[in-house]
C-alpha cells in the first residue's frame, strides 16, 4: 500500500495540521489506496475536490476488499470532500471563525473551509448571501462578525466582499476568490486580483477556491505561538498533491 | 494646415459632440497644427492626455507664428488637457452629473471627465475620496447622489466603488477604471475587470482612464432621443486619434 | 426555504429592478428552491444562463412537490432563461430600445437582453445580422435606429459593430461583447477590448455575454432621475449570484 | 487644506490601524498637503512608495510655509517611506514578527513592512538572504523562527521561500511577492503565483510588494479579537489612495 | 568590418528584397558598422526604428572616419528610418499600393511602409485619417481604393479599419496594428486581435507596428510568381535583427 | 426562412467571394435554415467548423422537409465542412496554391483552406509533414514551391514553418497558426506569435485555424486588381457569423 | 499507408532518437496508420498522450486488418502511451537517470519520461512524493540523487522541487512543469514560470507535461559528443506532430 | 561588511559553481559592498546585468576607500557584467561549448554566457548571425557544431534557431530566449514559447535573457557525475539575488 503516497506522518507533529489529500487530479484507485493507508495509520483523512461520481467510484473500490476497510468514510457533498473517520465535535475554546459567502454559488468553497476547520475541532458560522451589491445584508451581520476571531470571506465575480469586510472590522480577514463568474470573471482571476488590490489594510488572500487553505491559515492564527499539539484532535493526515 | 488631420466637421452635426483630440501619441507639432486648424474653423478644441512639458512645447510653437493664433488657449493641468477657446458657462438645464473618485490619485481622470462635460455646457459635481474601504464616507454622500441624473465613478486598485454605488442608487452609473495601483492592479486591469464583473445590475464601463469617454456617454444619456443640436454650446471639434 | 438565498426584497424599492438569478453555477436544486421562494414572495423570477437540460431538471424537481408550485414557469430557450410568472405586456411609453446583433451566433445574448427588458415592461426591436463586413446592411437600418432611445449592440469576433453604430447615431449605445469566435477571439476578449478601445465617443460596455446587464443599464437610462416605482411592473426579484 | 483628502479619522477607532498614504501616484504637492492635514489633526503619517527625489520635493514644499510645519518628518530611504512624527519605541508585549527576505534585492519591501509595524509599536526581526537555493541558510534560522508570533516572508524570482517556511513552522506565514526578477519573473507575477499555488497548508498572500499590507495583516493577527484601542500607539492616519 | 553582421548577400538574389536592418535593439556603433559594411558592398541600406537621437549618434560616428564614408545617408524622421543611398525614383509599372491610416498618430508606421516600398521602386498613396468612427471619410476614398493593387491599412485603438476596407474592396488588404492607444489598447494588442478576428474574408495581418513587413508582403503580391530580379532596383541589404 | 440570416447577396458582386457560414457557434436548426435559404437563392453554401455529429443533425433536419431540399449537400469530413452543391471543377488558369502543413495533426485546417479554394475554382497542392525539425523534408519540396503563385503554410507547436518557407521563396506566403500543441502551445497562440514575430520579410498571418481566411487572402492575391466577376464560379453565399 | 505521415527515417541516423508520435490531436485512424507504417519499416513506435479509450479504438482498428499487424503493441496506461514492439532491456552502462515527482498527481508525466528513456535502453529510478512542503522527504533521498547522472524533476503547483534539487546536487537537472493545480496554477503555467525564474543556477526546463522531451534531453546529455549510433537500441521512429 | 549578503561559501563546495551576483535590482552601494566581501573572502565575483553607468558608480564607490580594494575589477561591456579578479585562462580539456546567436541584437546575452563559462575555465565559440530566415548561414556552420559538446542557442523574435539546431545535431542544445523584438515578440515571451513548443526532441530552455543560467547548465553537463571540485578554477562566489 505504500505505492501511491510517501506519508509525511511527521507533519502533524511539525505543523499540527491535517493536510488534505487533493483529489482533483487523482484517480479513484489512487484515492482509495491513500485512504486505506491513512486508515491503517490511524490518521484522519480529508480528500478535497472530489466530484460525486468519483466519490462513488472510490467507495465501490473500497467495498471490494473488506479486509482493508476505511471506517466511517463519509462524502460531504456540499463541500465536495471525503472524510474518514467522523471528525470530533467542534469546541468553542479553540476560538471561532465566520465563513462568509457573497452568493449561493460560492457555497461549495465556504463549506470546504468549514469542513477543514471541523476536522481540527474548530467551530465556524456560515453567513451566506452578503454580496456588496446589497450592502444592508452585510451591515446586518456586523454584530455577528465582531464576535469571531477570524473571518474567511469567499466571493466570486468582482470579489469585493473581503475588502468591505476588512474596512469594517479589525480582526484578521482571509479572502478566498471563487471561480464563479463569466466573461472577464470566469475562472476567478478577477476576484483574486480584486482582493489582492484591495485598499482595505491587512487583507490576505489564498488561491482561487482554496477553502482548505483559508481554514489552515485561520488555524495558524487561532493557535498563534502555542505548540500545535495543544488543543488538537487526534486526527492528522498527509498526501495533498 | 490640412496635413495633420482630415477634419470631420460633419460630426458635430451628426452626434453633437466635441470629439477630443487624443494627445498622448501625437507630437507637439502635430497638436499645434490641429489646434490651428480647429481655431481657423471656429471649432472648440479639447486635447486630452497632454503632459505639462508637451503642453509648453505646443504653446511655444504656436507663439512662433502669431499670424495663425489660437485664441484663449488654456492648459488645464489637473485634467492634463488643452482647451481653446474658453468653454461657455455650464447650465443646470442640461441635467447634472456627479463625478466620484475613490482616492486623490484618481483625480486626474475625474477632472478630464468634468472638463469634457463643461465643454458641452454640462455642470458636474466632484466628490473625492469615497473609496469603499471607508464606507461611511460614501454613505454620507447618498443624498447628493440621489439628486443627479448620471453618476460617473472613477476608481483604481480593485475598482469596487461603482459596484457599491450602483447597488445604492437607480440612476445610470458609468464606471471608469483608473490606472492607479501596483502589482496585480498596475495599469488598471484589475479595476476594469472588477467593474465588468460587478454583481450590481446595469453598471456600464469605459476604457481605463477614459474620462472623456465617460463624459460623452453621460452626454448621450442626458440628451436621450432629443436631436443633438438642441441645448448644445456652439463648440465642436474633431481629430481624436 | 430561506436556506439557498438571503432575499433582498428591498432592492426593488431601491433600484426598481428585477435582478436576475444567475443560473450558470447553481445546481438545479438550488434554482428550484430560489424559484419557490420568489413565487412565495409574489416576485417575478428571471433565471439566466440555464441550459436546456438543467431547465428540465428544475421543472422536474418543482413538479415533485405540487404544494410549493411556481405558477406559469416558462423556459425561454432562445434566451436560455427561466421566467415566472409571465411578464406583463410591454408598453411603448417607457421608451424603446433597439437590440442589434452582428451575426446569428450572437442571438442568444440579444434575446437575454430583450427578455430582461420585457420583464420590466420595456419594448425592444431585434435587428439581426448587421455585422460591419457588409456595411450596407447596417446603413439600411439607420432610420430605425434613429427612432429608438437606447441602442444595445451585441457582437462577437472583433466586436466593431458598436463602434460603427456610435459613430452614426447620437443616442446612448451599450456594447455587449459576445463569446463567439475562435483563436484570438475565442471567449469574447477580443470583442470586449475592441469595444473598450473604440474611437467612437461615448460608447459604454458590459461584461462578455451580459445581455441582462445591458438591459438594466438601458432601464436606468430610460428612467433617468425618475423614481423607480413609477412605470414599473409589479415584478421584482433577487438572488443573482 | 481639506482639498486633497477626505480624512477618515474614524478609521483608527474602527480598525486601530494607521493606513499608509500611498505615495506612488500622488504628486509632491498632494503629499505635502496630506502631511499637513495629518499633522494638524495630530495623527501619525506614513507615506509609502516615495522615491528619493519626490521625498526631497515634498520636504522643500513643506519648508516654504513654516506656519504649517510637519514636525519630525523623516525619510526612511531603505523603506522608501516618509514618516512623521517619529514613531514610539516598539514593545515586545504586542508580540514579535520575523520579516524574511530571499535576497538583498527584496530588502526594500521587507523594510516597508518593518516600518509599518514600528508605527504601531510592534517589534520585528529582519532575516536577510535566506533564499531556497541554499537551504542551509534558512535551516540555520529555524530556532529564531520558532520564537516569533507571525512570519512575513518576502521573495521575488520564483517566490518559493514562504512555501518552505510554512512547511517548517506552525505559525501564521504571510507571503509577500517582490517585483524582483527578469523574463517570466519580471514584475513579480511568477512569485505571486508560486505563493498562491503553494502546497504548504495555510500560507496567505498579499499583493506584489505590499509590505505595508503584510504588516497590517500581522497586526490583525497579533491583536486577535482584542479591541484595537488596547496596546496601540497614539498614531493613526488616513488617506491611502 | 565583418564583426557586427554576417551578410546574407545571397538574399537579394533569392527573395529580391531589401531586408531592413532592425535598429531598435542595436547600439549606434552596431548600426554604424553595418551601414559601412553595406555601403562597401554597394547595397542599399534601410535601418528602421531609429529614434532621432540615435540617428544623430550614428551620423556622428560615421563622420569620425571619412575613409569609410556611407554616401547619401539620410534620416527620414516621419518613418524613423535611416536610408543610404537615396532610393531610385518609384515607377507605376510595378503596381500601386494605398497606405491608409486611421489617425495621425498611426502615421509613423504608414511612412515606414511607404519608405520600404520606395526602396524597391514601388509607388504608394498615403490616405490619412479615415478611422471608422467617421465612416464617410473612408467612403469618400472608395474610388481611390478601387484603383490600387494592394491596400495596407494601419490602425491602432480597436483596429477596425482593415475590416471595413476588406468588406468594401476585393483587392488584397494587409492590416498593420499600431501601438497607439491606452488602457486595454495600449501596446496594440487590441488592434491586432481585432484584425485577426475580422469577419471580413481574406484580410491578413502583420506584427504590431511592422510597416516594413507589410510593404514586403505587398511586394511579394505585386510580383506574384515573376522572378524577383525583374523590375527591381539595384538595392539590396541584409542584417535585420 | 429569412429569420436566421440577413443575406448579403450583394457581397458576391462586391468581393467575388463565397463567405463561409461559420458553423461552430450555430445550432443545427440555424445551419439547416441558412442552407435552405442559400439553396433557394441558388448560391453555393460552405459551412465551416461543423463536427460530424452536428453535420448528421443538420442532414436529418433537412430530410424532414423534402419540399425545401438542399441539393447535393456533402459533408467533407477532413475539412469539417458542409458544402452544397458540388463546387465546379478547379482550373489551373486562376493560378495555383500550395497548402503546406507541419504535421498530420494540422491537416484539418489545411483541408479547410483547400476546400474554400475549390469552391472558387482554384486548384491547390497539399504538402504534408514538412515540419522544420526535419528540414530535409521541406528542402525536398523547394522545386514544387517555386512553381506556385501563393503558399499557405499551416503549423502548430512553435509555428516556424512559414518563417523558413518565406526565407526560401519570393512568393506571397500566408501563415496559418494551428491549435495543435500542449502547455504553452495549447490553443495555437505560441504558433501565432511565432509567425507574427517572424524575421522573414513579408510573411502575413491569419487567425488561429482560419483556413478559410487564408484561402480568401490567396484568392484576393490571385485576382489582383482584376474585377472579381471574372474567372469566378457562380457560387456565392453569405452568413459567416 | 504513406498518406498520414512523411517518415523521417533519416532522423534516427542523424539524432539517434526515437521521436515519439504525439497522439493528442491525432485520430485513432491516423495513429493506427502510422503504427502500421513504422512496423513495416521495422522501427520502434512510441505514441504519447493517448487516453485509454483512444488506445482501445486504435487496437480495434488494427485488429480489423491482420495482414498489416503491429506486433507486440502494448498500452502503458500509467504513461498514457502506446509502444511497439517491446523495448529492449535497459542497461546501466548508458548511465542512470532519476525521475522525481512532487506528488502522486504528477506521476503520469514522470512515467512518460521513464518509458521514453527505456525505449532507448536507459535505466531510470522513480522517486515519488518528495514535494518541498515536507523537505525531509527530499533530504532523505540526497544520497540516491548523488549517484545518478541526470535528474528529471516533475512538479505541478508552484513547481519548487527542481529549484531545491538544483541547489543541492551538481548534476544536470531538467525541470518538467506538470499541469496539476487549480486557480492560478491550473494548466501548469505557475510551475513553468517558477522553474524558469529559479534562483538555482543551471536548471533547464521543458514544456508543461513534456516527459518525453525531458527524456530526450537526458539522452543527449548521457551521450555527450559520442556518435548517436553507439549504445543505442535498434528502435527509431518518426512522426511526432 | 556582512550586511548586504549572507555569503553561501559552502555553495562552491556543493555545486562547484560561481553563482553570479544579479545586479539588475541592486543599487551601486549594494554591489560595491558585495564585491568587497567576496574580494575579502578570496572568491571570484561575477556581477551580471549591470549597465554602464551603474558600473561606473560602483567603481567610483570602491575607489573612495582604498583600504578595502577589489583587485583587478573589470567591466565587460559587451556582457554587461563586472568581474574580479581576472578569470583564469580557459582550457579545452573541460570540453567545448558553441554559443550561437540569431542576430547581432542578441549578442549581449551570448556574451554573458561566454563570460560565465570563462569564469569556470571553459572555452567557447561565438557564432553570430545564423538566424533561420537565411538557412544557409546556419547550414554553413554544421561542421563546427558537430565538434562541440554542448550548444547554447540565443534567439529573440520567434526564437526558431534552437529548434532548427536541435533537429540537425545530437548534442545537448540549450535555448536562451532573448528580449529582442517588438509587438507580440517584445519582452521575449514569443521566443520563449516558441522554444518550449519546439517539435525538435530534447531541447531545453532557460529564462529570457538568462545567459548565465545557460552557461551553468552547460557546466553541469560537461562535468556529468564527476565531483565538482575536479577541473575547476579557484573562483567561487555567492549572492545572486
Amino acid at each position: 500500500v505504500t505505492r501511491e503516497a510517501r506519508l509525511d506522518l511527521a507533519r502533524r507533529q511539525r505543523l499540527g495540521m491535517v493536510e488534505a489529500v487533493w483529489g482533483e487530479h487523482k484517480s479513484a484507485p489512487q484515492i482509495a489506496a491513500i485512504l486505506r493507508e491513512l486508515a491503517a495509520a490511524g490518521e484522519l483523512a480529508l480528500v478535497t475536490r472530489v466530484g460525486r461520481s468519483k466519490a462513488r467510484a472510490v467507495v465501490r473500490l473500497l467495498e471490494q476488499d473488506p479486509s482493508a476497510a476505511v471506517p466511517s468514510l463519509r462524502y460531504v457533498s456540499e463541500a465536495r470532500a471525503l472524510v474518514a473517520p467522523e471528525p470530533p465535535a467542534t469546541e468553542e475554546r479553540f476560538g471561532r471563525v465566520a465563513v462568509l459567502s457573497g452568493g449561493s454559488s460560492d457555497r461549495g468553497v465556504a463549506e470546504e473551509a468549514r469542513l477543514a476547520l471541523a476536522c481540527h475541532g474548530v467551530a465556524s458560522d456560515l453567513i451566506l448571501d452578503v454580496g456588496v451589491a446589497g450592502l444592508h445584508r452585510l451591515l446586518d451581520q456586523l454584530e455577528a462578525l465582531r464576535r469571531v476571531d477570524v473571518v474567511i470571506a469567499c466571493a466570486g465575480m468582482e470579489g469585493a466582499l473581503p475588502t468591505v469586510v476588512a474596512g469594517l472590522v479589525p480582526q484578521p480577514v482571509i479572502g478566498v476568490p471563487v471561480a464563479v463568474g463569466y466573461g472577464v470573471s470566469a475562472g476567478g482571476t478577477a476576484a483574486l486580483h480584486g482582493m489582492l488590490s484591495s485598499c482595505a489594510p491587512g487583507l490576505t488572500v489564498v488561491n482561487i477556491g482554496n477553502g482548505y487553505g483559508a481554514a489552515m491559515a485561520a488555524l495558524r492564527i487561532l493557535r498563534g505561538g502555542i505548540p500545535p499539539a495543544t488543543g488538537l484532535t487526534d486526527a492528522g493526515a498527509e498526501g495533498r498533491r
